[in-house]
């Protein structure tokens, strides 16, 4: 341990007590998450409670020029929990409070650590629904800082969207609010959305001001087989041509219907499929149904198979939750790593073909899923724990599509971000970008104590004149 | 003209000859816009026809140290054109070629100084519209540097949501791409939010790429008078929480709506006005009209007035467009001062009655109308170009809008920008974030030649650590 790490962490015994842990279960536990990446274990761990926590913790940390690693639930998947230089991991899980409900806003604040499941079952009664729905059942300062998005996201939007202002313990322990209530402002530079999908490196989330939706009328979910992926995506871009308002579009390679009929006890046909979602009011839900019932067919779709009851529903929609389960489990002993580029519509089908030839000739086994209306999919690479070889051509394999992605104007990333995992992939995204990236990290933590090696190595510093 | 600036507009007029100019007529022009406010002329104005002439400018400025003023139209209204401290201003209307539009994938990207009207009209074929309308037709590179927003924004949502990415001339003469084609991403810093509001102090934006919405099916307008204010706002949240897309939710007072009556010959009843649009496929329409319907009856409105023909609509939204020249046509001779707040909705009927008794107490005209589906609501203020008591009364019945917008959680700008207008404002909205803001603008500008004097005071470059 460094000696500045050594009298970072005895001030910080001294003033929380057993609030801090140095157990090494503990700091294992806050270094491991679902990653697949390497992480590197902090030196403590802080149990945070409050804002207060957190403002002495990083003021101790500052002085001592220590690292901090702010940890939410461990769900991210880029090795953003990795204490890449040890120092204080800071666990915000504690920070659960709901401070406030406004329903004729439609807005909330709430700490970060309140959960995504635990704020939408205390905002039943309320008429409202929070819209972002990674999968996972994550903590919102977790969301708000790897700017997650979902299943939803072609409807309501990305974190980016939802998040209306933050409060943020900056590197120096000042404590600052980004934004405000208003639904709009051109107030001055948007610190909220620099937040947002900063990881952790230019502050720590707090508490997260959001937008919430009205829970719909009514929804209605479908599932509707295709030929090729490519007929799928052609009948998504048709319906977003059309306005038809789609609340969700998630297409499945044959590969990953076969699994999750095993594993979720479907009995779908083994083909690219396109799980559906509306919402609205009544009539309207029933007239896009049928508007993309007719896009389906001229692209050659089957008929669609109905989940009308809010149980089928849910079987359905669990189904798509469980797909990385249900992956893992085409391969027993096996370790998933997902892949998670983005690309503009148009260039999507030939994406997912030319990848699913990579997975063929690389010799992988990898069930694909894409949030096709925003251009995103994920391939679940089904990986053995130690077999070098075969990681090995699952980074030849993520490569490639990054490659893939940027040649057509994407991004290597559409909702996981960089962590530790695509630092590379993000350099060869933003080229000469990456200066003003830097100089914004430079100028918001001059020290490097904030999640230090996550977005940019410590080789980004160059000077900016 | 300070020395250093003689120097730099010595080497532009070797680089540019014919598009530089130093006559008064043209500084002057570039100054002046529809500002109400002060504002000082540029030494010279380059009309820049491509990004390499940008950069070529850029560099010299920065060389010399010579301020650099963007000008897009002179639409803004907070002085954001005002060369504070002489030197340059890069006219980009001369770049307004549209570059690219991808109709399947519902995007385009176009030269700054491609104004909005000239976008929709090229854009008519493919069945697309870019929905931002502020109103006036300004050019999209100022209306991402103001973050605009305007009518249609509680659908469509603002610049903040539609911008995709940005070319961006950077102090240095650096020019970056903040962005990618990928509908969403979460690679790194938000670098387009940061440049959209930016008001050119942090770059020179001169490509802007953008997400299109598909022209709906079918467009609903109506009128519906109600007895205050306040049941029309209520009317709008109710909709709002039983998730009715409006597309627009326009509400004027009585004042505002005589104003409309003279100068746009309409025959409306004389009393608060909400003007409604719906957007959607053709039995959504339907059914989102009946529910607001019901929902305005509920509230005490009026029948609906159905402006269902296209030529009826354009003449109630034309109507809508010319609100501040029917205002101007109450007191003839009078200059009008617009005010900008955006409060939580919820608070929007007690701001929008205490404000009015304040119109009132300080013997002021001022008309109002409110974007109220996002909480925000202009006066625009009549006063005698010359009459120093009455400037007096404006900026004080400003102050106390501002103070009640931030007392109860909202901006004091929702869409019109700080320029120099608002700096005061925004020091007592964002309070300690304006360290955060600072540290911004010396990473980016260390020199302080982008837009000097807009968002931030001189004094703003407080050391940070």
């Amino acid at each position: 341990m460094k000696r500045n790490t050594i009298q970072a962490i005895a001030c910080l015994g001294g003033r929380f007590g057993d609030q801090l842990s140095t157990v090494e279960a503990v700091r294992r536990h806050h270094a491991t998450g679902v990653t697949a990446h390497r992480t590197e274990l902090p030196d403590a761990v802080l149990f945070a409670r409050a804002t207060g926590d957190v403002v002495d913790a990083v003021r101790i940390c500052h002085e001592h020029r220590c690292a901090i690693v702010p940890f939410g639930t461990g769900t991210s998947t880029e090795g953003q929990i990795s204490a890449e230089q040890g120092g204080l991991t800071i666990d915000l899980s504690g920070m659960n409070r709901i401070l406030r409900v406004s329903p004729d806003d439609l807005d909330c604040t709430v700490e970060a650590g309140v959960m995504r499941k635990t704020l939408n079952a205390s905002l039943r009664d309320t008429g409202l629904f929070f819209p972002v729905d990674p999968g996972a059942d994550a903590s919102i300062g977790g969301m708000a800082s790897t700017r997650a998005s979902g299943t939803n996201a072609v409807r309501y939007g990305t974190m980016r969207d939802v998040v209306m202002s933050l409060s943020v313990v900056l590197a120096d322990s000042q404590v600052i609010e980004t934004g405000t209530r208003a639904r709009k402002s051109s107030a001055g530079y948007d610190l909220t959305r620099l937040f947002v999908g900063a990881e952790g490196t230019l502050g720590i989330i707090t508490e997260v001001t959001l937008r919430l939706a009205p829970i719909p009328q009514r929804i209605a979910a479908a599932v509707c087989a295709f030929s090729t992926e490519r007929a799928a995506v052609s009948a998504v871009v048709a319906a977003l041509q059309s306005a038809i308002p789609l609340a969700r579009a998630e297409l499945l390679d044959a590969l990953q219907v076969e699994a999750c009929n095993r594993y979720s006890k479907l009995d779908l046909a083994v083909c690219p499929t396109l799980f559906l979602e509306f919402h609205g009011t009544d009539r309207a839900v029933d007239e896009h149904v049928e508007l993309m019932a007719e896009i389906a067919k001229e692209h050659g779709g089957g008929d669609f198979r109905w989940a009308t009851a809010t149980e089928e529903r849910n079987r359905l929609w669990q189904a798509r939750h469980d797909i990385w389960w249900a992956a893992l489990a085409l391969r027993p002993g096996s370790q998933g790593v997902p892949t998670d580029i983005c690309v503009p519509i148009s260039a999507l089908p030939d994406v997912i073909a030319r990848t699913q030839e990579d997975v063929s000739e690389l010799g992988l086994i990898a069930p694909m899923c894409g949030h096709v209306g925003d251009g995103n999919f994920h391939l679940c690479i089904l990986v053995e724990p130690d077999n070098r070889d075969e990681q090995a051509r699952v980074a030849e394999l993520n490569g490639r599509m990054v490659a893939r992605a940027h040649a057509v104007g994407g991004t290597c990333t559409g909702e996981h971000g960089i962590g530790t995992g695509k630092i590379g992939y993000l350099a060869a995204e933003r080229g000469e970008a990456m200066m003003a990236l830097a100089a914004m990290k430079r100028a918001l933590d001059p020290r490097n104590i904030m999640n230090p090696g996550k977005i940019l190595h410590a080789g980004a510093y160059r000077p900016y004149q």
